[in-house]
């Protein structure tokens, strides 16, 4: 976006879903973390439903710009640093993003419009965790008999349901990460090393 | 609760919930919903927020009977019963039922009040999964190497995030089925098994 207020606008509108969640986004909200004014939102923005679809817009590219950022040597170090970027919890910044994801989500079984674009961060999370598996699985590193796509749909749920825990039930991270490696070890683990992982 | 027509106003709130979501719950929603005034609804609960605090109250109530109504003869039958409790999305009423929890687990970060609440329904889940999966061990229905908090942790992890995929971003139910039978597979079979599960 070229449009400076507008661009401003969008990062006051972030940080405003940070803070107080989508069921506290308002006008109002927004203004107070920008310089700008209601009127010049409302300016920018024809209705609130155009400043969301662009919020959500935004959104996705941190999303996909933080999945990006994972990086190793190996397929199970990308893994590993998949899970460390998805489960983070550092507060103020990670916390927030992870809550507004999550404040998201829970809004789209009531916007149609909302839900198709949380179904597109889905679906991202869930092809970068099959790219991820199957390089694994050429390289040797898993079990050749793992099916990149059924691992990756396992993963991505059980990922989803600790960041629920993590930030709603307020589990702990250790507790949370726990489950995660669980199944990265009983889906992924050569089968030579399955038993000896178990208790 | 004696009081009719608070009740009656707490029955409203649950529909407003499941039909609107959380940021979409207003007194003027929960009037529509039952005979009442918005006048009548701020007389029986001073606050919003007391009002919300006794829907959520209600709500777990409302869970817990859920989980209670998962029967079996044996272990591993009462945990596929809970397992097609948790993920029935029948339209509109386990559907509108799961998408209410969500939507309030969503919104716990942001008060500290209904974190607690929600802690709690977490707590109830994962202790409805340690004691079934204690049982299958006592009963040599499950590996007796397994350790039912482990595993109890796993599952609601993996249970939790199929709800949000499942409703939040429309993933279809089979996949997040999968996700959670491969699960319970790969963490409660005898190890002699354990190889041929996988594809």
């Amino acid at each position: 976006m070229d449009d400076e207020p507008a661009a401003e606008i969008l990062d006051a509108t972030y940080l405003a879903l940070c803070e107080h969640g989508y069921a506290g986004l308002t006008i109002q909200n927004i203004a107070d973390e920008s310089d700008r004014s209601k009127a010049t939102i409302h300016y920018h923005y024809d209705s609130k439903e155009e400043l969301l679809a662009a919020l959500l817009d935004d959104l996705y590219e941190r999303y996909a710009d933080r999945l990006d950022a994972a990086d190793g040597d190996t397929a199970r170090q990308r893994l590993d640093a998949l899970v460390d970027v998805l489960l983070a919890d550092e507060p103020p910044l990670d916390r927030a993003f992870h809550t507004a994801v999550l404040s998201v989500t829970a809004r789209a079984p009531h916007d149609d419009a909302m839900q198709e674009r949380v179904t597109a961060f889905d679906r991202r999370l869930f092809e970068t965790l099959r790219d991820v598996v199957a390089a694994g699985v050429d390289a040797d590193e898993f079990d050749d008999r793992v099916d990149p796509a059924v691992a990756a749909e396992r993963l991505a749920t059980t990922i989803k349901g600790a960041q629920l825990r993590r930030f709603g039930a307020d589990r702990s991270t250790e507790r949370c990460r726990d489950a995660v490696d669980g199944l990265v070890e009983a889906q992924l683990r050569p089968p030579a090393v399955a038993e000896g992982a178990r208790r």
